[in-house]
């Protein structure tokens, strides 16, 4: 079985729902867990829960990021946070991943430093999972770690995206696209044109262009932008969810039917809700580091804690990370 | 009154939503309205309709360019096309400003052409106006006419947006925000951490950074961002919307009692796709070029067309045109 690493100080409510989440995946026997954080806390956390026999194991930490930590900073001066000693326990070889909710910055740039990149690889990349209308999962990359791009990142970013996705969700040729203002060849800025003459180079499925809509309607399984513009789009979505939901409030609460009709489309929206955020699909990895390392939102709970393990075991035993190297090493991509 | 000349050839069912969209406006006093097309059509719309005494006139145009035509294709092969009669009209002065739903891209190539820029306009600015849920009106600029800016067109764009907002909506100090991965002054890419710095220097109520669901909670009035990023913003709004209307279809369709709630629940949500569509805020105006060029979805209604024909009107009114060169020529802006 894989050994995953949780990082317990992660979510705005930690220890809580990484220490239910361990017990959850373990129960599932998804993966061995260690949780890393102070250790004291972890104990009577673990103690007053049913974790018995369950083999969970707490590595100790000092220290926490916080959200208002500066990443670069918060790396620096917090040498025994708990995302660093979880990320070295992974270096070590002593475990097969890291999962953590804790500031998205600080998670990616320790990650980073200390496990460091792929043989080949320029900058990791972040994917967020989405389950789109048609029930399958669509990722999007980079949705934050690259914020100004060049074509040959984002054409890293394109291997690195159809390699997780051929691996975990078991699709021998997934179909990759490339954000852009409008289908037609003639559309894009100068950035997405080099990057679509050299996908159309690669040996995957290129489809072209696709558009912002079509995160959600199931036509296109990688979709790959730069993390500026791809940060931005999981942000209007949400937005847009959180407008919609206060017009039907207003619009469905004038009579009872209509309030049976609100309490169902609630529901619904609820159910979006969790489909932008990418933490309930099991967070989103970071691709191009030399190690598993699973990003989770900071409002996770229990259950989105418990599908990230399961996703980190995922990606150690589907040997993303080699299957990265082989194929950037076999395309010499990069800067050419 | 103003003088508004229309495209008559623009919407994909064209000739009838500009037709009846003129005949409303006139109707209601908003402006003299020409009609641009081949003019037996015309006469005939015209005729079947409901328009004596109106005095709409026609101006003869024999070619009608298509959503097929590249841009720059159609300004040179189609001399004789409504969209290029109809800008012409507008340079020679003999309209207030025109309105057209017709090929954006060929739209704004024609108007950008034909009546050339303002006085200090390095390049014009499209400007999508949306109601949010404070009531008020956001514009969000630029949605497509830049697809690769430098800070300093993003300067220009935010000045224009800024002085069109109070204009057209009486407000004295606008919010302006510049949209961003996150709020922080630490996020942005290059781009938005240039145009942050200039935008600080301007006297202008700059609020800063604000991401994409701001566009929908009335937190900022003017939103800057380049025209490749706001263009998948609009889209991507499209595409959440289209996935939320299915998923309620889904959940509420099992009751009779939930099928009462579905049927609010969708006019809540034509009600939102409405906002997201700029044209049913009467269009998006071209900001930047000399004169009046109000640009409409291909999809519009006679609805739309009439909106925008009010919206052109207040345009020429309020001066915007000679604001903006004013503004510029004293704020010294541009590539500096």
């Amino acid at each position: 079985m894989r050994h995953i690493v949780v990082d317990a100080m992660g979510t705005d409510t930690a220890p809580g729902p990484e220490v239910e989440g361990a017990i959850l995946a373990t129960r599932e026997r998804w993966a061995e867990v260690t949780l890393v954080g102070p250790q004291d806390l972890l104990r009577r956390e673990l103690a007053r829960r049913d974790a018995h026999g369950l083999g969970i194991e707490i590595v100790h930490a000092s220290e926490a990021v916080t959200m208002e930590d500066a990443a670069a900073k918060a790396f620096r001066l917090k040498r025994d946070s708990s995302i660093r000693v979880a990320a070295r326990l992974v270096r070590d070889g002593k475990a097969d991943g890291l999962v953590s909710a804790g500031n998205t910055g600080a998670v990616m740039a320790t990650a980073k430093i200390t496990l460091g990149v792929l043989e080949g690889v320029e900058r990791p990349s972040l994917a967020a999972v989405f389950p789109n209308s048609k029930g399958t999962a669509t990722v999007l990359l980079d949705v934050g770690a690259n914020v100004d791009c060049e074509s040959h990142n984002l054409e890293q970013s394109a291997v690195m995206g159809e390699i997780y996705y051929r691996a975990i969700f078991n699709v021998k040729r997934p179909r990759v696209g490339l954000l852009s203002n409008g289908q037609e060849t003639h559309k894009g800025n100068s950035l997405t044109r080099e990057t679509h003459a050299r996908l159309k180079q690669l040996p995957m499925n290129f489809i072209g262009y696709v558009e912002g809509r079509d995160l959600y309607n199931g036509r296109v399984d990688v979709l790959v932008t730069d993390g500026f513009t791809g940060n931005v789009v999981l942000k209007t979505s949400e937005g847009v969810a959180e407008v919609i939901t206060g017009m039907l409030k207003e619009a469905l609460s004038s009579t009872t039917r209509a309030k049976v009709g609100y309490v169902l489309a609630r529901r619904a929206l609820q159910a979006f809700k969790k489909r932008v955020d990418y933490s309930e699909y099991g967070g989103a990895p970071l691709l191009g580091v030399r190690g598993v390392c699973i990003i989770c939102h900071g409002g996770s709970n229990a259950n989105a804690l418990k599908n990230a393990v399961r996703v980190a075991a995922e990606f150690a035993t589907g040997q993303v990370n080699d299957k990265i190297e082989h194929e950037l090493a076999g395309a010499s991509l990069g800067r050419t």
